[in-house]
């Protein structure tokens, strides 16, 4: 039988979300866990990869398994079996067509970041940070350019194995939430670190280096080079996934705010 | 001078506030930071202490130094070496009258609790759990017999060195914020794991395992023996301080939700 997981995980003590040598990724830790639940060598399959240090709010995976186990026993004891860091939060027995890669629709991710003067310390590893007050209304002016179907290919990381760099950013919204700044994306997909450097070029937007309009200009010049670095993993956080409703998964999606 | 700093630190990986021989507390941590910046040994005075595994999002010290610095060096510099967890958000040069603790007339709390099935993840040893939905309102009802001024008997620690069992509790508000519940406390002072014996025995009344009464009897008893079991440190943060208006600062509380 073909089994659904939602999980949630601090990305800090992982090495990011593929399964790895060293086996020190959320992956690796999630498959021992299922392994000793069900007896056998058991591989997930995740909606979306995170990078090293990125964190997981609401991830979905699916594996394939003979064992038979009451459904609980997915959640519950292979939470006994996990690292204080990941926890399943569901499991749901789906349709073989399900795959939790495929099947998706639209991913969300929410990035936190902290303007102020003192670095993170409460919130090291969970947001990011800039040391100046960002202006939320120049970045949401310029995040307008990037709403809709684009070739995002200023914002692709060289290693990106993407298909194509066109991808479908139905949202992102950009809000203050008490001393920070959440931005909240929403696409079909993503090319590889695209929200993370999406957010580094808008917070020079943010910060007065240069003005709205510059977003939409970097995104008609298709060139990496001109936009600014990648930001900061720790900020990152996946917040879901859509599927269609006949894959009957109804707890896909979870908002997250964190105020301090 | 004297110097006033307002801080912030997550407690997980200290072994409390107060300095131990092993050097591993967040007192310890500080001092040694405050050291490279005076360039003498300096011990600092806090307004609370908190224990293993507690956080905070407002702590306040003090400390004296013959050390010339400007004040943004006691921020910045002082940051620079402290480990990632721990931050010092502003530095303010007081009287030599200000005292930390013995000036302050009010400390807060808060503390976060997930009442859900699967244990936290994402947030572990960020809030506190219990496996089953809680009852708000039976919580609210029954926190009611505890404000006002008590001989906190009941929720005292053995080890607790106060001269009087006797508090006066402000406030405690409960609230449901998101997936988490929220118990926000105000006191002139608290004994030791008074707000973690409270919260324990709050949830044995959202659960419906005794009725709201049970608190108030429990507090007229002053017998710990009869209370529930002291709950877990990492749900709780130290939210802030109030001090009289002439000691002249102003940025002592910092409201903190987390909502997952």
């Amino acid at each position: 039988m073909r089994v659904a997981l939602g999980i949630e995980y601090d990305g800090t003590p992982f090495n990011g979300w593929q399964s790895q040598p060293d086996g020190a990724s959320v992956q690796d830790a999630l498959e021992r866990a299922l392994a000793a639940i069900a007896g056998t060598p058991t591989r997930v399959t995740a909606a979306g990869r995170t990078d090293r240090g990125v964190h997981a709010a609401m991830q979905v995976v699916h594996f394939d398994t003979d064992a038979r186990r009451p459904l609980t026993a997915w959640v519950r004891g292979v939470n006994a079996h996990l690292p204080d860091s990941v926890a399943v939060l569901w499991s749901v027995a789906v349709a073989p067509e399900f795959h939790a890669r495929f099947s998706a629709m639209r991913r969300h991710y929410t990035y936190l970041l902290a303007d102020r003067p003192a670095r993170p310390g409460l919130f090291a590893h969970r947001v990011g940070w800039h040391h100046r007050a960002l202006d939320v209304t120049a970045m949401q002016e310029a995040a307008r350019a990037l709403v809709g179907t684009h070739d995002f290919s200023a914002f692709r990381a060289a290693e990106c194995q993407a298909k194509s760099p066109v991808k479908t950013l139905v949202q992102l919204d950009i809000t203050r939430v008490g001393e920070l700044v959440c931005f909240d994306f929403c696409a079909d997909a993503y090319l590889h670190h695209m929200i993370r450097n999406i957010v580094g070029s808008l917070v020079q937007v943010g910060g007065g280096k240069v003005p709205s309009s510059w977003i939409g200009e970097l995104l008609e010049g298709r060139d990496r080079t001109r936009a600014a670095g990648t930001f900061a993993p720790q900020g990152l956080y996946f917040t879901g996934v859509e599927y269609p409703e006949q894959c009957g998964l109804t707890d896909t999606r979870r908002s997250l705010t964190l105020i301090a």
